[in-house]
């Protein structure tokens, strides 16, 4: 009678639950580095977005005016509300400042592929630092949330570029560095990918590169595939460019340290869509292709608190997106098997109620998934439902096992049975099953 | 520079980490009985609150119209989506349907203490029984979950109702059946303690009972202390409540079985506001007063499915609010500690960054949680962050230790430290601490 909104999704419990194992397989890996939970509003002030998203994201947004005659948006992204969180304590917080968390954000967009206006992200950032450890455990965080999930070197890769050697590049290479708009040039190489030659050289053109410095640039980034050849790319660029490139290796080298160097790659041609960013941004992708679209990205965005008027911050941080993680992770062959699991079901038969509900209690007290019958049913339709749960054990617990002083235990992969003496049943310890008793 | 929204919150990781725990913690009670975990959007259509909500949820809802000219609210609570949830998958579904989830709702209400705009319940839902044994199962998770979290019978009381106990006393005592408004009676008991006595029979008069009738329907209700008490309401009331109170009577007879018994008391006084409830209802309440509002509530809603377009299909829930579950916590002084916690701080000093993250890598593959020096700080400095993480071992990787083949295992708690070979630190498995060096 009612229908969900388009671009947003109900999810059942089998899918539900390889959901939230990769949701705790990607917090847990953060949690592991230190990364610290926090919960944030799902509405902020309109103006907040106004003022520090881009353009596109704004477009997007769910805004309204609130009964109290406010102009609110739902949370388009994390990264003005953590900026506000940050601002807001001040001095109070010791640095660094490591803060994760996962929950859906809204945008209203073209619903396509792992793309919905419902969308949950696992955002992790660090502030408070601004060296390169930094964004290298940003970098190591993401590549062991994906290893533990199962995927390798050979299912994704961290394409990782620095802001500042786009920048720099574009500055030094540009007849007159005061007529050029870097961030439009930077915003044309994050659109590189996504349209034909003729409209990036025109963007670049649009941000005041004239025809054969574009096609110098552009050569010059296409070119670096390795931290070697970031050596042409700073004696081209200057000072500026230099010492960019020497951040990047050092962010490279510590990821290095840190086990997750096999996963990152140089790549120029990577830029981020975002205003914010500064310094060392990157984005994650399929290693075959066949996602064919960044599975999600990070990077630096070390002027963002100052400019909620907080002290100065450098800032890090990564937000895998759970959609296009979920595709990857279904093209590798390793999301999670979306299935149910019960470890018992307890079967209650004739007036044996109160017994099965005090074996069950027991049974749940060690700590186990235990259901039994709340619907009065049938010994086939008990048994019908114990196998839809996949319990794996059930217990049966009938009048006449009851007046031997037995329950049944019966195995319902092999469908063996057994019985077990009713009042040492469940033992005070364990997990009980057909094998304790045959 | 910019203000949260008034009635919205930021839980920072102090507070975040004891309201994850309490969350777990309901959770895994769920979990225990079967709950399967859903996921549900943010927004639906306004017009399924429109029909299907009070009044009084209506007034309160974010609503708005989005980009493409459609109506929605954010989501006041979560029972209609759920219901449609059962209708959109219908047969396929195997009953009963146990379904939990934990997220937040939003109404535009008045903000006090333990009541925002923004709040977090966690909805555990049974569909497709009618049975007895479903709503003691819901009341025993409920029981489990506070139990778990230190609470205990002294703390609070479960006051168990029955709508059918109530609208047929109405009915049976009315002069006419005809012109008696049971659902407006109903109400009236639920506003029976936050009124005054005026209001009160005011408002039972206006559903239809005079003076008179009035005083003695308050007086049946208000007599009942214990199921023994039910007997004269069931005589005073025919066959219909006779029925609904053996129906209660079964209901806290199953409690019983599975442990609940000792936090349920019968008191029909208790009524909850919303219109779609039928059958038993129930509210917790802190037992010593000192949290004076009810903490959560539920109860059966045995047609909600079928004004969905759904079959038949009778169910019963309950959903404990967060908030008011933390101040009853707080109040009974079993409110988690808001603090955090890490196994180990790996602490570099001079040129060691690479074999400190060498170790810290080690460390963190063994499950623990681990943090390394991401800001290029001094010793004092480091040590002062692992002191403000409340690290519990500090594994220091000096330039001399390492020359001499070792690092320095620093217990935060004692001062005490030892060295420990670099070439087996750290071990295979463990969690290596200073009383295994010393």
């Amino acid at each position: 009678m009612y229908d969900g909104l388009k671009g947003f999704r109900d999810f059942y419990p089998g899918e539900q639950s390889a959901r939230r194992q990769v949701t705790d397989a990607i917090e847990d890996a953060a949690g592991r580095y230190g990364f610290r939970e926090i919960a944030t509003p799902a509405l902020e002030r309109t103006e907040m977005y106004v003022d520090k998203s881009g353009e596109e994201i704004v477009d997007e947004l769910y805004a309204f005016e609130d009964k109290g005659g406010r102009e609110v948006s739902l949370t388009p992204e994390l990264t003005p509300t953590v900026a506000r969180m940050v601002v807001a304590k001040g001095q109070e917080l010791s640095k660094p400042i490591k803060w994760m968390s996962t929950r859906p954000f809204w945008r209203y967009e073209q619903v396509q592929q792992g793309r919905f206006r419902e969308f949950y992200q696992t955002n992790i950032d660090i502030f408070g630092s601004s060296a390169p450890e930094a964004d290298a455990e940003v970098l190591a965080v993401a590549a062991d949330a994906l290893t533990d999930l199962g995927l390798t070197a050979d299912d994704f890769e961290f394409r990782v570029s620095h802001r500042d050697i786009l920048g720099g590049l574009v500055r030094s290479l540009a007849a007159d560095p005061e007529t050029v708009d870097t961030e439009a040039a930077i915003r044309a190489v994050d659109k590189r990918a996504k349209v034909d030659d003729g409209e990036y050289f025109g963007l670049l053109s649009d941000a005041g590169l004239d025809r054969a410095t574009a096609r110098e640039f552009d050569d010059l980034i296409t070119d670096v595939e390795t931290v070697d050849d970031l050596d042409a790319v700073a004696e081209a660029g200057g000072a500026d460019v230099e010492g960019a490139v020497e951040n990047l290796r050092n962010v490279l080298a510590a990821a290095d340290d840190l086990g997750a160097g096999e996963f990152c790659d140089v790549s120029l041609t990577t830029a981020r869509g975002l205003d914010y960013y500064t310094g060392v941004v990157f984005e994650c992708f399929d290693s075959t292709g066949e996602v064919s679209r960044s599975v999600f990205g990070g990077g630096r965005y070390d002027d963002l608190i100052e400019s909620f008027d907080g002290q100065p911050t450098p800032a890090v941080g990564v937000a895998p997106g759970h959609a296009p993680l979920q595709l990857l992770c279904q093209r590798a062959g390793v999301w999670p098997e979306e299935s149910l699991s019960t470890d018992y079901y307890v079967l209650s038969v004739g007036e044996t109620r109160a017994k099965a509900a005090e074996i069950a209690s027991g049974l749940r007290d060690l700590g186990h998934v235990v259901e039994g019958d709340v619907a009065d049913r049938s010994f086939g339709a008990q048994l019908g439902y114990a196998d839809s749960i996949n319990a794996e054990t059930v217990i049966v617990v009938g009048e006449r096992d009851l007046a031997n002083g037995e329950v049944t235990v019966k195995d319902m992969a092999s469908g063996d049975e057994t019985t077990a003496p009713v009042e040492e049943f469940p033992p005070e310890s364990g997990r009980p099953t057909y094998e304790d008793y045959e």
